[in-house]
């Protein structure tokens, strides 16, 4: 932060941006030609809210205002003396002296916005907002600082791509763009009058079974001369299927591309070139999935469903770094008040928006933007404890879902899984609530959190079975043995050394225990493998399963996979042949597992002001790469006899290692701190620390 | 209520249609060329919204479906099998046997609605829909029953008129048309390019007054060829100056007054024209304010204000009858959950709206309207309870508007005004929970109604002076009396015959107390003076300050009138020359006056099942009147030797007159209550009972 004077930039009503482009985008959801809208409560920005600024100026100063809808100015509260053009983009006259500028704004199209600047006022975090609750708050923004470009318009970039290859086919005409990819075609010198129609695959199985594929088009077309024709809705693909009346004709057809900007900010390399690729389609799949909001899937749902988000979230730390898109998905999900369901209407999901928060400050150290969330966070903290059983558990009301995976497990009563979930959500509000200063409710958090955690494990543990069982349902304990619960007490540090142990030999190694056949949760599984040291085994399964996708053609990572089923169902899902999602968010976990487990690097404190940096090759013999943090890179270098770590522009690191001989650094004290492994604090930003390894082989 | 089948109507969700059709009229307000936002929150629909409708056929039927929004068809759960077209107006196919048919809609711009019809199939009010909050609940509906006329339009009607007067003055031309109107102005044969203006006056001055006017256009017309021109915005006036740059003509201008098309039900006649002439304005000046919903005024605001509004729903109950505008507005004034403020911000705006429910029942008897009102009832009230200070009355927070009237008084503290409308708010409450079955919450609104009633009186009411005080801050009791508590206790009957006595003397008759100078409080003054047996005081008023208004010139009655002042500053209000509204609904309560207290006509029972007729010649030679009723009208006629009434077609009547001498009936026996006072039963429906009065002079 500095002392600059602040950049102009759209201003509205806290949370309105988010919610109006969470509406507008949730409907865009079809299924063979009908919408599927969703199943859970849109909310909507205020139409009518009112903005106010209080200036002190030494000399009158001309403000160019740029207004979303209609409005009038008020200046200490009645009309302004001076006249202005009752234009959407104007200018006012400022009297010198101090007053209060007000800006009231109607609009229920979009949302009420404002745009503002002069030589020294402009439109910030410094002016306030209501909606006529007899509350003014601060103004919300979101970096758009372009006065021509209000938020009405969500900014994406253009490629023009031609397709790879062009085949016919029975009269059809089959385009095939050589990967997955999202956005319009464009036809250029359409002619001619008939019926267009497109059908869409993921696979080359899904665009040739016409209206069996998820998304098609038929289009009309009715052009007296030659001349461009685009299609109108946005789609996901790698295939198209033309299918065109005798009457059409076109010179050419490409696809407009359309994605986020996003930069690169992390990166991976290592010896295996599989892994790497691993990593690329990884970036890929997150990225064509990344836009107004972090989305599922790029086909069907495009929904922004909260447990898909928060694994988002956690990748995108480690390659975009793009902190913009965590906070509008955050503000969406939520909604606005009363609460009267759980997010996206599964009790899981309200949990991990709350743990969402606790990653974003870690990884970002921003108290504003938590501070923003904090009231919505303590209502929707209030709708939960008001759920609890009597015995201070969580268990699924009829309306709610209780989600986990999808997976064989019977999910009613007491979840196990459900509880460790609720655990680290008290617990992140007991941190937020001491950060933001209201210690009361810090206290209250903190209480319950220790409470639940410790009815968790003398409900649920079990000692003879080595491991966290399932539930409870109706008084009956189910002490079967899954890996959900025991994976996430493993990532969220609730067990000591003797029970994570046992919960390795008896759950996580034991292959009688049900296999997990989600990405989405082969997530936290393989952290947790990473975390019990099972680097090597996450690298196999990397190969393996991922790989295994790659071996079918995936060019992004799929929504689910089970390398046992033969090739002509791996597309089905929902018992229909071309559901299933091949450009899957979750399915990108990889970006998340090497960046924090083979590079090493997370936030030991909030914004990285303290890291770890505790490289793992694994079976691999380098590995390179960037992680990105709030001020900055870290980046990292390993072999079997060199070890490089270039710190930030701030913070703190820690670098921990092995090396089974007698390293050497060229900046400052190393210190062992068991066998073979070593300890370097990094205080030197901007610095590349060198460490030789005198590794000898084991 | 019939059994006959139910007739196809547009259906949505509960409130949505009055809520966004409020937030769309809320800022048609205009002040010279600048919008003027209501400064209160407005709530909008639901955007995403399912309904409905589980049926069981003998035989398959086919559905005509119109639908406002994108939406898609789902049969038990599952996407229909049958295709239908996929435009607004479309067919399904339903099976034969017991089934479930979803309309999920999505609709951002207007609020997403059904109307479908089959043989036996139709959308009513057996349909059910949700906003996805896990509830299901009875779709709702305002008896818009034309599958061509979705509710995105609300349907006025139109009358062509033509000025009564064309005046050229220094350039301009000023058009009369010869009342208070409201519409667009139509300009046939338009030619030329230039700047047309037009400046509306509901005074002369006004419209002479140019851009001091309130409202005004200036429109930019570039006409290739004379062609028709219509203004673009509705606006209200008796006069317009319209100046015209030199390139435009036109052949005519006319007017296209634009109303809600509405049945007289009521009427009103007797001996003295200017009576008659002052409810016919009363009348005309209720028609133009009675619209989407019911407004206060029809030049500045045309906002929905709960004071203003309740007097309109008694008014209307003495002439127009219709109920579907009540609704509308009562529902428009509640919004949405959660409540932040007081209703239109102000205090007593609140308690109106929960009394005007009270009313509404005892008119009409639907006790359905108010089941669907009950949970927002409950929440209001609750809001309110929580805003008790310790000692149980409702005193102004800082961010509420304590109102009553336009007046000098201080209304900091507790206010007695407020708590006896505070008391009758929780009487209501405790009426309408019995009534649904709530005894709970029927007694909790009992006792709190008992006690505060009692703690008011115990405080506020001052033998000495023979009324109640006007309230207490801090401690300090403010002794002065006014005559809104006491006028306000003497409508609600809550004072004994003592008490009344001494109200009458040193209030309602005291010269000496503040005069009261609204209409809108003189509504509830005269009211209160009929009920203390003065209605020749009443008459007297009625011709002094209405009958001042007209011998002003008004074609509808005013805002605010004081006789006193001169006419040049009679349209002064709000510090501006021309900001009165010179057609404000307030301004009509003769309507009220003569029904309920010289025709005598009220209900004593929900929907008329018991009502009063207790007709008053006061000084008039004869009066004669219809009251409409859920269940047709009652028609009175008296004169000083014969009474007639015609009951309604149910209901039983309870006839009570004055004769000196010994009275005559064509049908039932005649009951002496007292001296000179008579008591008859009207059991007989659709009836024509004479009464022969043998009225000597006394």
């Amino acid at each position: 932060m500095s002392n600059q004077q602040s950049k102009a930039t759209w201003i509205w009503y806290p949370d309105d941006y988010e919610l109006w482009l969470h509406a507008s985008v949730s409907v865009k959801r079809q299924f063979r030609g009908y919408i599927c809208p969703p199943f859970w409560r849109l909310d909507t920005a205020y139409s009518n809210v009112s903005f106010r600024k209080t200036f002190e100026l030494e000399k009158p100063e001309r403000l160019t205002l740029s207004v979303q809808g209609m409005f009038v100015l008020h200046m200490d509260g009645s009309m302004t003396p001076t006249p202005y053009e009752r234009t959407p983009v104007t200018s006012v006259l400022l009297p010198a002296g101090k007053h209060e500028l007000t800006v009231k704004v109607y609009n229920d199209r979009m949302i009420p916005a404002v745009y503002a600047e002069g030589e020294t006022i402009v439109s910030d975090g410094s002016w306030e907002v209501t909606c006529y609750d007899a509350k003014w708050v601060k103004a919300a923004s979101s970096n758009l600082n372009d006065i021509a470009y209000p938020p009405a318009d969500f900014r994406f970039a253009y490629q023009s791509l031609e397709p790879v290859s062009v085949t016919h086919i029975e009269g059809a005409t089959l385009l095939d763009f050589g990967r997955e990819t999202f956005g319009c075609v464009r036809f250029e010198g359409m002619a001619g009058k008939g019926k267009l129609r497109l059908y869409y695959g993921e696979s080359l199985g899904e665009a040739m079974a016409g209206e069996e594929a998820e998304t098609f088009d038929e289009l009309e077309i009715a052009h007296d001369r030659p001349q461009l024709f685009v299609t109108p809705v946005t789609r996901a693909f790698r295939y198209i299927q033309l299918q065109a009346d005798e009457g059409l004709s076109w010179e050419a057809v490409t696809h407009d591309y359309e994605y986020l900007p996003l930069e690169r900010r992390g990166s991976f390399r290592c010896s295996d070139e599989r892994i790497n690729q691993i990593w690329d389609v990884s970036v890929y799949t997150l990225h064509l999935n990344t836009r107004e909001f972090m989305y599922d899937g790029m086909k069907r749902d495009r929904w922004v469903w909260s447990g898909d988000a928060y694994q988002s979230f956690l990748m995108n730390n480690y390659v975009f770094f793009d902190q913009d898109v965590t906070k509008r998905t955050l503000i969406a999900l939520r909604g606005k008040d009363p609460v009267q369901l759980h997010l996206n209407t599964i009790m899981d999901y309200t949990f991990y928006w709350f743990i969402a928060y606790y990653d974003y400050f870690m990884a970002t150290g921003d108290l504003s933007f938590v501070e923003a969330s904090y009231p919505k966070m303590l209502s929707l903290m209030d709708f939960c404890l008001n759920r609890r059983n009597g015995e201070g558990f969580m268990e699924g009301h009829p309306e709610d879902w209780v989600f986990i995976d999808w997976a064989d497990m019977d999910n009613r009563g007491e979840v196990a899984a459900e509880q460790l979930l609720f655990c680290r959500s008290l617990e992140t509000m007991a941190i937020v609530a001491k950060e933001l200063g209201d210690l009361e409710n810090g206290e209250r958090f903190h209480r319950l959190a220790t409470e639940l955690r410790t009815r968790i494990f003398e409900l649920f543990w079990d000692e003879d079975q080595g491991g966290l069982i399932h539930g409870r349902l109706d008084g009956q304990l189910n002490k079967r043995i899954l890996k959900y619960p025991n994976m996430f007490a493993l990532r969220l540090d609730y067990l000591n050394d003797d029970q994570k142990q046992l919960v390795r030999e008896n759950v996580m190694l034991n292959a009688s225990v049900q296999k997990i056949k989600t990405p989405y949760m082969r997530f936290y599984e393989l952290e947790a493998m990473c975390e019990i040291g099972e680097l090597d085994y996450v690298l196999r399964e990397m190969r393996d399963y991922w790989g295994g996708m790659l071996d079918l053609g995936a060019t992004t990572f799929w929504e689910e996979y089970d390398p046992a089923l033969p090739i002509e169902e791996q597309y089905h899902m929902y018992g229909d042949k071309y559901r299933k999602s091949l450009c899957h968010a979750w399915g990108a976990a990889p970006i998340y597992l090497l960046g924090k487990y083979t590079l090493g690097i997370q936030p030991q404190a909030p914004g990285f002001s303290r890291y770890l940096v505790e490289p793992k090759l694994g079976d691999l013999d380098w590995i390179e790469g960037t992680v990105p943090t709030p001020d900055g890179e870290i980046k990292v270098f390993m072999n079997q006899t060199r070890l490089s770590v270039v710190t930030n522009r701030s913070g703190i690191g820690l670098l921990r290692f092995t090396s089974t001989g007698r390293p050497s650094v060229n900046e400052g004290e190393l210190r062992l701190i068991g066998h073979g492994r070593y300890e370097l604090e990094l205080p030197n930003t901007d610095y590349r620390y060198e460490i030789m390894l005198c590794q000898e082989n084991e």
